[in-house]
């Protein structure tokens, strides 16, 4: 079928290619003219036949939010919008009332694969009404990875690919995915920190290899951990600065508005904004604190609570 | 080769079962009359040739240490024991002393697989000298997982086995492990719990499912939690109630004693503490605070400050 | 001076009891006829003299909004609107511009000190324009605790009042104190929970009073905590359940709006939500996947993966 | 009464001071000649009339045991020994069953007061039989705090002095006490950071002085870093790096041993680690596992999942 699809560049253009080579037509805009099919958001609506489904993979927040604008204001009663990048669920509520006054579809997809996905498949998760996301099912079907089968070769559905809720249920799913995540990431790291912090063990990346076939821990990040300890034994050449992304902070902050307790994957966040920090004011106050201890700063303070009023 | 192999349980049998398979000679001893080819560890001591390797496979703790010093009393000089429980890596340092007095090897094994290392091969980090690590190699090789090759068709070496560093180095490996293990099953079910605790996702076994192919949290793990959603897709049948090993406390412990910062981890060994607890002691303490602010019932506390010596 | 209160429950009844104790005139109207002093808030306008002050005390959220938005139509330019409820601190922020556009003053007052205000003195942060604090300094005055004086009998200024910033920064700073006393009340709740949990203490309520004095972690909240277990040694007429305000969960929001890690505070905000839970998710999913490592559910889901495409 | 007091350093000394007040006769011995009274042990002994009470008052670990060892072959059955430094509580078990043997009373004491203990008392929390605390109360009584009287008079016993148990119980109390003081002091600070961290607050330590009278939070700890900001407004001139003691790291132990959850403690623990570290090897691994998304350099990996045996 055809897409339009807004937004080419290492994400968007991967997912152009797999898409091509499932056989859709695909017209791709991008600010970048060497990329584009066509020169306007205008163009790509007119090069598409209704009722037509137009992807959007742009940068989360304003960028996404005129692009949606724009396009309401350029497509037809019946189309669809399908908004790919890293919304916040909040953000998707407010595109749908806004696409809906006009007839428009809208669905809200979180799609996570990466560089691998071009090869590997896309795993998506949307959100939406039924008949939008059948619509758009076609293009689901060609990102998705492939449907695994079973030892008697039956498809396994469900892997990859989830029709989550109504619209806001797609980003929301990522979004929890990515506070998971964290978590993980933030565990295979506190394990290999107590690794290398004992002399016993001589073959750091030898037991974090060993993790990689038949533990109960192996996973595709553990594969990745593998990987980087190879290219780099003692982790010496890279900083441990971690940046964080909207959707682990918005992940704690769901969890707190739906009173869930969530103390790995919020520990994790904590350790990414301290991983940040030159100095920890926290950590200053604690050290100025240890230092009063040992003065007689304090006898003026005493003074004054031996006043208070009974 | 030959091999002594002493506890046919659920994991030592399968183990026996794996190394037939691969065309090593087991001489087994179990409790069970029923289960074993001898009847006494002298009997097995026996039935094998010099020299010779005994792998322990009985509980951790207390007869696991009867077991090795009974066969440290029976073995001869350039013979090894393996010891494939769940030992504490300082019981093994114990051990080693015990063992190296008579001149017998002594190599800890962390064995993780469970029901499915029959088939899919157990990982393995051991513990021990070069020279004790190479006698029983052929062993190993048959019980770990076969090396995964890759797309030009090398062997890949490392998955599924390793060789950690002295006695010890072996089961410290298995039980920063577990720790890990807690802490991403923790963050798996963080998420499940935000996931199930919204309206917006009208279909969690559906979102968890949709993660097991293409994203970066894509894990054995996963598929299990995916498993147990299948069968009970609200979880009403289970409890939120979960045991702990040693091995998550000692990983905390020794994560401690060596100044490293381990927030996830332990909060997921907490958050079993809670688990269990019918009520808890803390919260009975914030709770009784609370009410507290609501009288008068300080007047006097307050009477007292006022007569503090200055 | 003159002030309007709004709002003569609890707090706000004991407030106009200690301002009219000092001397200042105040106006109170409440819900409920048999506590006020005029029948309606134009009533309460019309008894002040211009320029007028008048002090809001009723619900955080709906009901303040109301009062605050009825306020500034009734009211005159010159006058001062004190919001000394719960508000979150964006809430002023909007009532703010609300009174602004008429020419009235808006102070946030975040005020701490429950039933032992109206002897002690109320602790009060507050936020707005140096000109507007100034014209309701007297009843601040009136309000807060005394200056406690040094042992040369000097003032010491500080306590118990701050003009901390503009609009906002009262309640911002009432939020805070309240998550940091969160994170508080769950370490003496952890520690009284170790000493039960030993049988090495026979003597739990004396070692929680030993330490009121000469210690290190003498405070009012330990006081309360002598004091409940005074009243009921085991805690075993209470439960441990804990509700939770907005206050605790706005630290934390902020906390992760502004990267600034917050492991206790959080923590404590999470031990709450898990006390009020029948039955841990999280836990569930746990325990589910604890189960799942006893069978051979997970072969099919094996085969699958070795289905993935290279 | 008498008392042999070994170890008159900072503690010690203002010890000795505070008894000789109180009218007791104190016979101290130092390793420094200038302040001893008496040049060695067994000169102390024979200067004591028997039933002899003799306060150990050296660091914990070696120094104390060494101490603790020679006193018990000097002394006579009937004697004391007060064990009054940081000793983990099972090191105190050990010095009893040593000193039993020969009919010599152990107590161990908890102390708690710094450099203001000479003028306030010190808190006291010990552990022994009933009979050996009898022996040395007079001593617990000079040096404890003086009991406060409530507003008709009458004494409330219990501030500052607790006998909490066997042997042990003292030093078990005093560990707890500092867990409890770790995870206030990281409460603080982490308040302290979000005040710092937002525009809105002009005043930070304002805000901090203000919590000192009539709130929840206000205690000795807060007037400390009240004292702290005065100095030092930004904390410009401290660096976020601090010490942990044993004790903070024995509750936690302890906490895991008993099943007891510790989530506020541990963290605040575990910041501390963290504020030592130059650079976190949890972070690295974090970091690097975010830099392997953004490459293929998995791809090999990958190929090796689709071997796995089935």
């Amino acid at each position: 079928m055809q897409l339009g699809l807004i937004g080419l560049g290492k994400m968007g253009g991967n997912m152009a290619e797999r898409l091509r080579r499932a056989g859709h037509e695909v017209v791709g805009y991008d600010h970048d003219a060497d990329k584009r099919d066509v020169d306007s958001l205008p163009a790509l609506v007119e090069a598409l036949a209704a009722p037509r489904v137009v992807w959007v993979m742009v940068p989360a927040g304003d960028p996404t939010r005129a692009t949606v604008e724009e396009l309401a204001g350029l497509l037809s009663p019946g189309d669809v919008i399908v908004e790919g990048g890293n919304s916040k669920y909040t953000d998707d509520q407010v595109h749908d009332v806004l696409c809906r006054e006009k007839g428009i579809g809208y669905i809200d997809a979180g799609v996570s694969g990466g560089v691998w996905g071009l090869e590997n498949g896309y795993a998506l998760m949307v959100g939406g009404t039924k008949d939008d996301v059948a619509k758009v099912q076609p293009i689901f079907d060609a990102l998705r990875p492939p449907a695994p089968v079973d030892e008697s070769g039956q498809e396994l559905p469900g892997a990859g690919f989830v029709h989550a809720g109504p619209v806001g249920a797609g980003h929301f799913s990522k979004m929890v995915h990515n506070g998971i995540e964290y978590a993980m990431m933030q565990a295979y790291g506190e394990g290999y920190e107590l690794l290398a912090a004992v002399d016993l063990i001589e073959d750091v990346p030898g037991v974090v290899a060993s993790w990689t076939q038949g533990t109960v821990i192996r996973s595709w990040l553990l594969d990745l951990l593998v990987r980087a300890l190879q290219e780099d034994p003692g982790l010496e050449k890279i900083s441990g600065y971690a940046e964080d992304s909207g959707e682990g902070r918005w992940t704690v902050e769901q969890a707190i508005e739906n009173a869930v307790p969530m103390p790995t994957i919020a520990a994790s966040l904590f350790a990414r904004f301290v991983s940040r920090q030159e100095d920890s004011p926290t950590m200053k106050a604690v050290a100025a604190l240890r230092k009063q201890f040992g003065g007689h700063a304090v006898q003026v303070v005493r003074a004054r609570e031996a006043e208070r009023p009974a």
